[in-house]
């Protein structure tokens, strides 16, 4: 059986469990305490970051990576368009979202309110929180702005980007961080995706001690 | 004519400049101070950040998603392997080098040293330049431990991971940060990847200010 190694407010195990369900790939979840970094653990991904996938016979990390691995091993229904330069945009908006968005939003809003009190590094820093609370507008904005052009975020189909962008705004909703009011672009484009059914078990997700907003898995928010 | 907006230390554009290189598509190097935000730039790239590549007609920027359009526009000579798993490598050691490596070495030493100078930041963080000199051991050790089992860093044959490495460990090379007698392994693999016709550009470069060091040019090193 295939598993998956994962921490269920992670964005990037979140885009891989999107990447997974979408393509009906079935597959264990498995909770990895992956700052404990256990030897087994360590052994399985000598980066020390979930997710970490078993497929195939084969260990596999970087969330990327792997989503790229799973639309070359199960190519339908797709999530990457056709043409090098639509292949380009939609690989630029999930670094975007993996990268910029990740250390200007993710890693101040989710890590220092959840992460820093799972991990027992003491309580969140009201610096980093109101510059995440700060730019995620900025992001909101730029996705309204595309979103305005495009039916999905890198164009006419829904691909890795919508989940790259759907992972961190999903788990930074489980805790109220997301303003829906902002940009009726993108609240519209996060209700087709929430509504699909690769979505139900990111929104059935309840971490202890951090219980979701009732919208969190509202399809009506 | 094709342009590649950057600055000549950055290890993502230097992964682009080699890549560019080796498949031996003509571009016009234009010096990008990304940090001043001007307002043409940021245009070009809404994320701020060098390199930029124009080709095609066509404005690209994130490294890793430029250097994907370039193997699948420019397929040959390939920087990719066949199979997907062999891929899910190369892509994950790309992304080994350019979050992990970047994070816990490169932006510890050549930031600190460098781009915190050239962008009127003020001086070197000694602890941060201490965790990067420890952990760049951690790394080479990890690389000699790789190549000690494949001829290059991702297999057999040579990739966009092995220009990923090269990229960072040049740039810090640039400023004597790369012990290479810590594995015979890791300084054989550079040999060899230094004396590439693609390298040239790269040994070339002169930043004001920080003149490189006599063994950075010299393929006998």
């Amino acid at each position: 059986m295939n598993r998956l190694y994962h921490v269920p407010l992670s964005p990037f195990c979140r885009k891989v469990r999107l990447s997974l369900a979408e393509k009906r790939i079935e597959v264990d979840l498995v909770e990895e305490r992956y700052w404990e970094r256990d030897l087994d653990f360590m052994r399985r991904n000598p980066a020390g970051k979930v997710p970490v996938l078993k497929i195939d016979g084969r260990t596999l990390s970087e969330s990327a990576a792997i989503c790229e691995y799973l639309e070359e091993t199960h190519p339908e229904p797709s999530l990457m368009p056709k043409g090098a330069a639509e292949r380009h945009e939609v690989r630029r908006l999930v670094a975007w979202f993996d990268d910029k968005f990740h250390h200007e939003v993710t890693s101040k809003l989710l890590y220092e309110r959840v992460n820093k009190k799972i991990t027992g590094q003491g309580y969140p820093d009201s610096t980093n929180v109101k510059a995440g609370a700060k730019a995620i507008k900025y992001h909101l904005d730029y996705m309204g702005w595309l979103l305005e052009q495009r039916r999905w975020l890198a164009g006419d189909a829904m691909s890795l980007a919508d989940f790259a962008a759907a992972a961190h705004l999903s788990s930074l909703d489980y805790i109220s961080d997301v303003d829906w009011n902002r940009s009726p672009h993108v609240k519209d484009w996060y209700a087709k995706i929430k509504s699909r059914p690769a979505f139900r078990s990111i929104l059935a997700d309840a971490v202890p001690g951090f219980p979701p907003p009732q919208h969190y898995a509202d399809l009506d928010f």
